[in-house]
């Protein structure tokens, strides 16, 4: 007898028929003699309705109060489906973050997980009861209900799965696992039946919405088996997994697109020690993110400093840059909503050099200009102009031959 | 400076737009020099809205997971409301009954209060701070969420008001208070300005649906003076206190019409001891309330056994009736839905006899029968056949020449 944590998001919660539905696989499960223990996201667009009534409310509305509000979404799924449950004679019960407690600190909205306490759901499992827990939230030490960003249901699974030790972590949702690159874009895309966590954090940092960065994180920090699988009838799962030699090893594993970021340039910057900081601290105050940076090289004592952020902080960013930019004498600030970023992931990467060139060659055999590039062991990433990118997908999944397996 | 309790029912609270309205007459309230602390109900149906989803999924929900599902309607009005403060520019800070405790007994969906922390409250209450209480919700001893029925958002801004010593509870709902009767059946129906927690209680239990039985009774044990307001402009309130010498003591305060209930006979049953224990205790145990009971005298060793119960009770109550009939060797059982019940509540009615025959012979003027008759210190109901029921409450407002005042 094995333990499954079954973690079911919005879209597979969308309606009571969904619900039944997702009531019915839990049941099989269980009746197939496995513990099961499930996690649910809110019901699909709950989330925006609330966010919507309190934007109505308020331009900004207190960290403390939308947490409680929205956290209102998973609890009322969580209810639904013990309820759902019930009548298929599956005893059930519902938890909430509250209620385990499952322990976080006190940022609202992207709270970090302290401690799970699996007291209860333990002594559920051991009564044949399932645990249909409440995702997304969790609770401080004083009481306040918190919650841990936008899909934050995978990272409520994943902690549960390590807490009681399960042997897989299911991640239901609407798409059947991984692919080579998305396939509205790239109708050559491959499934992939196995990933590593390493490609995976890559893939989803990189915008792949499959799962959250930080249940990826966390599932391999406690090495938790993740699957992907549909709720939606399909066959087809990806497996995240450790790393391990009977992986097959591609060099490139996907081709990923992002467009959810734009470019800041400090023009003519006096080139002084200090001058990146001077830059972007004010940004890391205001608890905006950034991601690529360049400098170019010096000439006669100036430079220019670009750098790309999440679109929806440039205004605010661009004001903060701007007065910077007069302090330190710089000629002009310049901002560009119109990139977009393709990645090429791979774990294979690291034992095959080389790869980078072949991206930068495709990419110049259909005349796209490279305007920033960033690399980690296993990532190289190009930003280009917007209209490109779907365009750059296809040109390297073919070039590295992902439609067969590399 | 005094400490005001105020109310808010699901009415008030149907849109943003109510909640925004609302917040500035708890900010006006604050800003003239008291202490607010405040209770909200759910927003219009979305109690009801919460009940169909359970429904879809379960004739019969288990209570503990209805009760975690209704308990978000009133979490997510708290935290909006809380929201709609601040952004007055009004610290608010939304509680949960799980995070005051307010502590209830298990009985799901039905639960009294045991106890209600202040800590927190007071704490707020100190640092300026208003604090928004979500209505309606518990939590048992071992962390369960309880509510506490339909309209228990008054029983819990009583119950804040009593722990906190409040100088006033105000209701604020979609009716400007207490009138002598509904003005929609009785157009010459007269606003109270003053009522005891006496009539109150005999009205509400009379289906005059202002406030939640239980509210009142609770006010009357901690002698908290109530105050029923209207949310939507009207001057007239209604305040609900304890009798005192000042009192206008109306002979009758109030006509009220209550069509919620059937009616059951058992025809010619065997007049032996026990007998009405025998019918009523399957219904006791069924949890089904009885309401009036009558027994006709004797004759030939035979009587007859009438009484009232909600009407949506009456399928069940009929099947466990008709077992006893048989087992006790009744003729029949016959089941009336078709009854309305006009009552006359007063607490003059006290010190002044011959106010049941001054309204026998009013409704009998008028060819109106009576087919039950039931009383109290300060009541008089009678049932009489439905049709009549509207004409009966206009025949005996004016009989009682409440228009001009008693």
């Amino acid at each position: 007898m094995a333990l499954i944590v079954q973690k079911f998001g919005g879209s597979s919660l969308a309606t009571p028929g969904h619900i039944r539905r997702v009531a019915g696989t839990i049941a099989a499960t269980r009746n197939r003699g496995d513990q099961v223990a499930v996690v649910v996201s809110a019901m699909e667009g709950e989330t925006d309705r609330l966010l919507d009534l309190a934007q109505e409310l308020s331009p900004e509305p207190p960290a403390r109060e939308q947490d409680s509000l929205l956290a209102t979404g998973e609890q009322a799924s969580a209810a639904l489906m013990a309820i759902a449950l019930h009548s298929l004679g599956c005893p059930a019960r519902s938890f909430l973050g509250l209620q385990l407690p499952l322990l976080t600190d006190g940022n609202h909205s992207r709270a970090r997980i302290l401690d799970l306490s699996t007291g209860l759901l333990q002594q559920a499992l051991e009564q044949g009861i399932v645990p249909v827990v409440a995702g997304f939230q969790g609770v401080t030490a004083d009481g306040a209900i918190t919650t841990l960003g936008r899909g934050g249901s995978d990272t409520s699974a994943v902690a549960l799965a390590a807490a009681l030790k399960a042997g897989v972590c299911e991640i239901h949702t609407d798409v059947d696992g991984v692919y080579t690159a998305d396939p509205a874009i790239c109708p050559q895309a491959r499934h992939l039946k196995k990933i590593s966590y390493e490609e995976m954090l890559e893939l989803a940092g990189l915008g792949a919405k499959v799962l959250q960065i930080r249940s990826v994180e966390l599932a391999q920090k406690y090495q938790v088996p993740l699957l992907v699988k549909s709720s939606f009838g399909s066959n087809k799962c990806t497996w995240v997994v450790k790393e391990d030699e009977n992986m097959e090893s591609a060099v490139v594993s996907g081709i990923t697109l992002d467009r959810s970021e734009a470019k800041l340039s400090v023009i003519r910057v006096p080139d002084r020690p200090g001058i990146a900081y001077r830059i972007l601290s004010p940004l890391a105050e205001a608890a905006i993110n950034v991601d690529m940076i360049i400098q170019n090289a010096s000439s006669e004592g100036y430079t220019d400093f670009t750098f790309t952020l999440p679109k929806v902080d440039l205004p605010k960013a661009r004001q903060l840059v701007e007065f910077v930019a007069r302090e330190i004498e710089a000629l002009e600030v310049r901002a560009d909503n119109n990139i977009a970023k393709v990645s090429a992931v791979g774990t294979g990467m690291k034992n095959h050099p080389g790869v980078a060139a072949r991206m930068f060659k495709a990419l110049a055999d259909e005349n796209i200009n490279i305007q920033m590039i960033s690399t980690s062991e296993i990532r190289i990433s190009c930003v280009i102009e917007a209209k490109y990118g779907e365009l750059a997908v296809r040109i390297l999944h073919e070039a590295f031959n992902l439609a067969n397996g590399a």
